[in-house]
């Protein structure tokens, strides 16, 4: 909502042994993961090894209707897909699961991630004659499982060679005609978790999708790991991974993921309090109260706040009431937008020293505008805490941090940030501290994004291009 | 959202001197209101003396479209409301502002409240002639304005005389051509409060509109009072008010209003807070950790922490991404729809012993169910605690409580109902300590749905038919 | 489409002792009506003296899904309505069957016609008290008969009594808790007959609602009769009438009504195929082909080809696929408008000699473009021949006739208006040979449009501000 | 409407040097072209070398908003789609331009008519690692025009040398960066020609697209022509064509095309009156009035009046309000369903001998409603003629002719047929004189599904196969 950093997907898949209402179970297992994309979404049905699929641009609850999910039916085997983005016409182009046909059937695709050597793999691809319909990594995926499906015996075995040729970050729930087959990149970068409903095996992003429809978890795909999931069972293909240094994405914890969900072996509502408890030891302060930005800073609040000893309050309440036509205040009263959409609670702060907690500041625009509502409401100091360290460097593993000319931290030392964003005092977690928040300390994580240290090479080409092309868009020169 | 109480509305209005977008202000202070109200919503605008007015069912941010709001035009004067309610074509229909044409022109009300005398009016104004396009109190009083417009000088006369009439509770926002009128009952059953932008008036009912367009709180509307906006300014009529002892409703400040407004001089946010140190004094409890029932729960379960020294933590995660076509689990599986919009942290609770707070009990299934899913996640106490005393008694002031015979609190003791939800202990706040919940005790609270007091008297209809009545039908023979 | 007329309704009920599905029936009744208004629309469903409703702006399989069908429900009385008008609020506001309350119980009433003494009975209603939500004169007429209700035995006592009040024109379908009422003003100024389904009876605007659902033709209700259907059977009321000359719209034979139906007597079809023969005998003229503007103009066309012996030929190609976000064509580029939607038959009118037959000429600026449309296409010689003589004069009895400053035949001489439409003659059929068309001539007709005489006294204030007036808007002062 | 035969598509494509808004001329054009695909429909806009689209099931008017326009914005190059088509999920799914990367760029396509050869050709793509995301031919195109362009230096080598691949009919308009491109297969199979608007170049399935937004036809495109436009003005390859016989489809002028289109140098509508003209003096007979089925029928009855001096009339009137929800009559009431779309002049039949016009008769089920509407209208006799001669074969070129088991002609003789339809005689016209009814005969027709006679090798897989198969769907094994 505010300046914030997205994730770029959620997958959820279920293969049923039980008579399951497939269509509706992942309509509300997606639901549950909306907060890892809410551009577009989409689900596909496997009946029979017969595969139907509806996507579109919007949430969960909007695009999948009565009728739609009827149309779709009921099976077997299904998968869906969350994704967040921007402009509404490519947003469908770019919805998935993605399905398509290949010599040996048709197979349905749904990742979350980033491809670190997509153009590349594309470039080749097209050199021999392939069409691209999309822009996402998802079509890249397919053709290389698809070339390998030519030379194996079996989709898994395509899906694992074609491991070899992926390098970045990619969590995928794969749909054949017969099989749910679920993989996570060797650094398993993004969750990737299985559980159990009656007698069938789900896979998601998440384990809050499996609270949803009443799955108990089971376990997490390994880094490297295929799981395929047929009617003879659960089978694990691991031999063919090299061995790498897990690096989970440690912003999972801070900000991406649900706190109710536990990821890796960590409680995420765990680990984003104990962030807040690092703050609290790291940068403390004499103040009445500690509270939260809602709604993903109010972990890390409480963690401070029983840390620290000072109260925790409410110190806003959000209007939960925008439809899907909310009209925005026009772009020259932007300090407006926060007001309508979060209000103050004046008597929590009036004549209060408030220690303010957020996730992360990433421009630190609506931090400042949030801070100027705590002043208005007589707030008499404001000590703003983030429990993320300092962005200072691109991200190429499916998260859309900003290049580095727009992270104010890049750009700013500490004390100008403090006066900026007019604030009496101003701490981030440290880059050390940062790893210690997960309750499961056997993997390593990723903090590329504070400290720049990547655990897999880069792409070439620059991240600013990137993200700056419009998608749906083209060379606009032909090539000869 | 789970088994609550329902206000009936809440109101608006502006006065510009200031060439406003007004029809945009009352967007957006409606859209503060929304928790008032979800069933539909309308916008009255004046320019110049011609009404315009749009009204559907629906909220605030699906009814009013870009397109819509521009053809409501502009103007100097604009009123609003959003109305809870229930079936679709009749939430068109009664829908408010109600916009009417009389002999000495047009005006447009909007009404928070309950009549107790409506079926009498109604009827007497039946046998004059006049006939009825709604349900609504609103039209009653509408035609009761007229009625006393006819002998009147200027329409504040007409309310002020019409007051006379008029029995119950009733918060009245007026537009004629020229005027902005607000008007309270003598009891003062529901907020009503005045407000400045720049050099111009507004009229809400609770200040939170006032924060989310820019407005200054200036005081509230006093029971009884008439307040009369024109290009000359603001005037207040109270000579014609009978003393009456206030008795404004104190469910406004346990629940109805949003905590981050100020009603009659008490913040709501303090007086949940202090309603939930009362309930830890009045049921103390060894304890692990104090959680709230979101949203409304938060508040008192905060005030319970600070008073009992149990650590406040965040029990549950509540989906936001509910659209319009969200597809509600079927009725046979109500214990799903539950967990599909709020999930535990399993964290926070597992092993724990756990105080749960809401602030209200009405039928108690919904609680059952949260309770089952907090044992479900681990907890190994659960106690109970309602911030609001039984609901014993039907309201008649506009709250729909159900009718004794639904109430929990109505039909077990409170042995029965802790088996009935399944909790270790169960307290409510006492009837004497909810009167003392609000910071400002200058005016007295209507606290009839616990002890039965009613500060005016109940309409001579049953309450039953009152709400089982199907809106938008009829007597089923015709009368002689 | 082009310049045309409008009828403002079209009204259906039906009283059911078969357990027809009323509310389907309703709907494709009104649809087959549509022609006579496609504003707004509405259903009034009475099941046991229930009475549900349902009405919004748009065409009625746009208004009346499959959902709102079924909230509406069944039963065993039903009304329906079809209204035209423009802008998108006010229609809303304004669509019929209004239903209503009074002292005796709720009534639903839906209106064909124009009262020409509205604006004096509504001033009585509104200095003893009454307000007004619409504009329209259902509204007023509902008072009436309300007022009469009180000191009458029945609903058709009420109805016959309240006639005495009423002046102008109306056809009007009227559902009381028992009762179905059909009534039509004393010069029969619009039509209404009576048809049987079943054992059922049905009434309606035309017989093409009858045909639609399977129903047999009974006969016309006569001018000033009313019609009481209930479950002894029909009654007929007629001793209350005072002997009125019958007036007949002649342009319900021209325009209004479509060609399958028959109205008072007189097949449409036939009647507009001898005004195109009474044209061919008044213009004659030495052509090649004859060619009807569609599709209004292409049963007066063979009429014309029949008698002159010039063969017809289809000249316009409609394009039938306008949905209804149609993109309109700037204002700048009218003649493109007439384009898209109409394009010439070259094949038919390529170095012919045309004549063009339309069924009458108001502003004369698309017949303009229409004659240009010829002329690009290679027509050598374009003559035009009007279905209807010239419209001279306002209509108050339903039809919105533009004020006289807008008739071309008002402000032009024959020859000024050949000129301006570039057309190598024009006739007009004569006022003498209008009254002719109809196979039936046992009654009158209303020319007045034609000639200036009027059946019955037109209203006080002038036309043009009946017109220009906004609805939904209002006095702009207050009235002391 | 009425059982009748679907075209596949119809395209168009602008190069524009003057500026136009050429997003909306494309809107105008397939708006004019809705008549041959209603499914669904798309549009691509190429500006300065960039290329985005839109596309979505729904007719052309509900698809293109303004919103949806403005997005799509404008330039310099466009091409759109309409199709034919059923299901809402893969309607979307298929609907065209196709628009694909590849290594040299972008290219959006868009293909009116049906290859013999897809099913052998995409087998191969398959065997080469293609993946395919539609069931359209428009992807095979692209797939195998992408390989020759590996190997070609221009966009146009690549589509001359991808037609030495494609077998069958296709009609297609392809936009590259920089270039427009129109290509027709060597039979000519379907219409395609080229118009000029001011100083740029447009291309369309027929001429009433040109008419409908100004353009002036120039001439055909010429089977097995390709036309290249582009900045230096327009270009034809044409020696790369093998000479073969042209065989445009016959039914393209009996039922697809609109009669104000002029087809390969023959008027439409010339063609349709000629077919009745054959008509009356095959199967003359004795009788009071010619009508046609609206609107297909209309030419052929004017022809056969004309022809054997039996006067034409108006038999019916089409309701022309069905919106988008129009709710059809359930199964059970196929006969109601043609009645409320279709009702009977009565006053043309009543007492009469009918002559009864329609272009074709597939099934023969509506026929016989029909027959029986005029029957209870009064019709004494009812002659049937058909201005196609029998249906007996399956179409491969873009026509969903059913297989053979569902045609009338195939299961019955003409007696039998007479009688299913209960028709006092009925008459088809002749194979030979079907072939005489262009007025330009220059060129040969496709006239297989009359005669069997195929222009081009069939595919070898089941015609059943192919349109029984469900889109969108896939095989159910997955092979090794």
């Amino acid at each position: 909502m505010f300046d914030k950093l997205h994730e770029e997907c959620g997958v959820f898949g279920i293969f049923s042994n039980n008579n399951h209402d497939i269509s509706t179970l992942t309509y509300y297992a997606l639901f549950a993961l909306q907060h890892r994309g809410q551009e577009s979404c989409g689900i596909a049905v496997n009946d029979d090894g017969v595969i139907n699929s509806y996507r579109d641009s919007g949430l969960v609850s909007d695009v999948f209707t009565d009728r739609v999910l009827e149309e779709l039916g009921n099976g077997q085997i299904a998968i869906g897909h969350v994704r967040y983005g921007t402009a509404a016409g490519s947003a469908r182009l770019n919805a998935q699961p993605l399905v398509v046909n290949h010599i040996k059937g048709r197979i349905a695709l749904a990742n979350n991630g980033c491809l670190t050597n997509a153009a590349e793999l594309r470039r080749e691809l097209e050199l021999n004659g392939s069409i691209f319909h999309t822009s996402s990594d998802a079509e890249v995926i397919s053709y290389i499982i698809t070339r390998e499906r030519l030379k194996s015996d079996s989709i898994e075995d395509a899906v694992t060679r074609a491991m070899d040729s992926l390098e970045g970050a990619y969590s995928l729930v794969i749909m054949s005609p017969q099989k749910l087959i679920a993989a996570r990149d060797p650094y398993g970068f993004h969750p990737l978790c299985i559980g159990k409903l009656d007698d069938s095996y789900v896979v998601a992003s998440e384990t809050c999708a499996f609270d949803s429809i009443g799955a108990t978890f089971v376990r997490d795909v390994e880094p490297g790991e295929v799981v395929v999931i047929d009617k003879r069972g659960i089978t694990s293909i691991t031999e063919h991974c090299k061995e790498k240094d897990s690096a989970m994405c440690i912003f999972e914890l801070i900000y991406f993921a649900r706190p109710d969900s536990v990821v890796d072996g960590s409680s995420v509502h765990v680990a984003r309090q104990r962030a807040g408890e690092f703050l609290a030891r790291e940068y403390s302060v004499d103040a009445d109260v500690v509270i939260g930005v809602p709604d993903s800073g109010l972990d890390a609040a409480i963690g401070y706040s029983r840390q620290s000893g000072i109260p925790y309050g409410i110190g806003f309440i959000k209007n939960k009431y925008i439809g899907r036509t909310f009209i925005q205040p026009t772009q020259a009263d932007r300090e407006k937008k926060v007001r309508i959409k979060l209000n103050t609670v004046a008597a929590t702060v009036k004549g209060k020293r408030v220690v303010l907690v957020d996730d992360s500041i990433v421009r630190g625009t609506t931090i400042a505008r949030i801070v100027k509502l705590l002043r208005d409401a007589g707030a008499t100091e404001v000590h703003m805490r983030s429990s993320a360290p300092k962005f200072l460097y691109p991200c190429y593993y499916g998260t859309d941090i900003d290049s580095q000319k727009n992270l104010i931290a890049w750009n700013h030392t500490t004390e100008e940030m403090r006066e900026i964003m007019d604030v009496d005092s101003l701490g981030f977690l440290s880059t050390d501290n940062v790893e210690k928040i997960a309750e499961c300390q056997k993997r390593g994580f990723c903090t590329a994004c504070f400290t720049g240290k990547y655990p897999c090479t880069p792409p070439k080409e620059k991240k600013e291009n990137k993200y700056s092309k419009k998608i749906g868009a083209s060379e606009t020169e032909e090539k000869k």
